[in-house]
């Protein structure tokens, strides 16, 4: 295949593949794990459904596939999950490795525009075409994954490229939700810095990156999302995800179909995601036919 | 209480207290993570039923609490998991920190005779004594966990210190299970070596620790056990685990109500335990009155 494998490793009555391949969007090396359900890895195999889970801040594809139990429900219902890469990694740009919020720690899954970040920062090319289209073409890989199935999925940073991708994409995926995710990028302290560096300053061209922002000229009605964010999530109480801000914009363009739900005490971490992974699981599922 | 909380963490409706206390037994501080399930945390408290899991080498208490998932099974079952420190640490003693495979990364969680460790490497007295004592005898978490009802698990090294504790202790324990247990040390190099470092020459001596040892010696009839080993494991592939010898003593021995599940592929990671976990939490609580 296109892909690298660097392991398989059995996994909840399924197989974690860790690959790697050339990103043509990137110039890099891309990790991307893949986890199988038993449901796919049959004689012949079966097409499954699949949830693509973007990771947050500092994070890469081990993270979650480690920290995160979907594999637990996915292999339940019959999911595939992709876990994709955070940024190009690997070259050397001045800053890029300086702090954990900007650069190789955080991509926040846009295609930049400035120096000396474009035309190697490309994650949303690569995310809504390279990486979907090396996937399905993959002779072995899209023997398991069914292309016309997907949704998706994400935390934190993460979280704010599942809801931009979806909210951008009419159709390409089935469903979204997000855990404790940057809900309103242009309005907190972690967002302008990043657009900032990858957009330059005109805030015009940030709002059209911004899950709050691009519900007002959203052509769907009904959303298909959940969201959840833990009251005890210091970056919640620091103001850097703004759910609120999601809601009142979901209220005002008149969106139904997506629940946002407070979970007490939860914080931002891995054992928050832990568990609802479960629910997120179900929440596709419930989407893709399953 | 006589326990320093360095964090609380809501997890799956429960929450995570990670603690650290001064041992009288090795004379430093002890960390220990326990996880409340939600049954425990009504008002008044609610007395439940623990496990305790005990790591494998290099493993601190962090390790199994984010990625051995057995909070899901716990919390559903209303069972309190005790994840206890793997050695003594930040003292200086000469070699303890040189491999992987003794001293901090590996206690073999015995009492260490010979020195420098005898008098410092105190594990099986810490755990079977000074731990439940200091959690049990606890004015807030006494009032979680039930000494009465207490079984006992663990991964590679911890599966050594699981079996092992539960031959020793008849009745102390209500069931014993393992991942992928060091099942007969005696005979393997990685017990070979902790074993000599700890016990000194005698093999005889040695034999008072081994899990397929004791079986012959045991006073009871039904073992209560279930034991899991990846087909996939390198470790057992090199012979570090024999989980076979286990199986064979006790057959000698005309043990019965034990299982040792040979799991296709799995290796000896995580992912191997996440995926059972909630077998061994379901082992547990049939033994616990749940």
């Amino acid at each position: 295949m296109a892909f690298t494998t660097k392991a398989s490793i059995a996994s909840f009555g399924g197989k974690l593949l860790k690959l790697t391949h050339v990103s043509s969007s990137t110039g890099t090396d891309m990790a991307v794990n893949v986890f199988l359900p038993p449901q796919a890895l049959t004689t012949p195999p079966q097409k499954v459904p699949v949830l693509i889970f973007l990771s947050g801040l500092t994070c890469s594809p081990e993270n979650c596939s480690e920290k995160g139990f979907l594999q637990h429900a996915a292999a339940r219902r019959g999911l595939a999950i992709v876990y994709p890469d955070t940024s190009p990694k690997g070259i050397d740009i001045a800053g890029a490795k300086d702090t954990y919020d900007f650069g190789e720690a955080a991509s926040f899954y846009i295609d930049a525009t400035q120096p000396p970040y474009a035309g190697i920062y490309n994650m949303e090319t690569y995310l809504t075409a390279e990486l979907p289209a090396a996937l399905f073409g993959d002779a072995e890989l899209g023997a398991w994954l069914d292309p016309a199935r997907v949704s998706i999925t994400g935390h934190s940073m993460g979280g704010h490229g599942a809801l931009t991708l979806y909210l951008k994409n009419p159709g390409k995926y089935a469903s979204v939700s997000a855990f404790a995710p940057i809900s309103n990028p242009t309005r907190c302290p972690w967002g302008e810095k990043a657009f900032a560096g990858y957009l330059g300053d005109d805030r015009d061209e940030w709002k059209k990156h911004d899950a709050t922002e691009l519900l007002a000229g959203w052509v769907g009605r009904d959303l298909k999302a959940l969201i959840d964010v833990g009251t005890g999530d210091n970056f919640y109480k620091q103001g850097q995800l703004l759910p609120e801000n999601f809601e009142a914009a979901a209220e005002k363009a008149g969106v139904t179909g997506y629940e946002v739900r407070y979970q007490k005490d939860y914080d931002h971490s891995y054992y928050f995601i832990s568990t609802f992974s479960d629910d997120h699981v179900e929440h596709a599922a419930k989407y893709l036919g399953l």
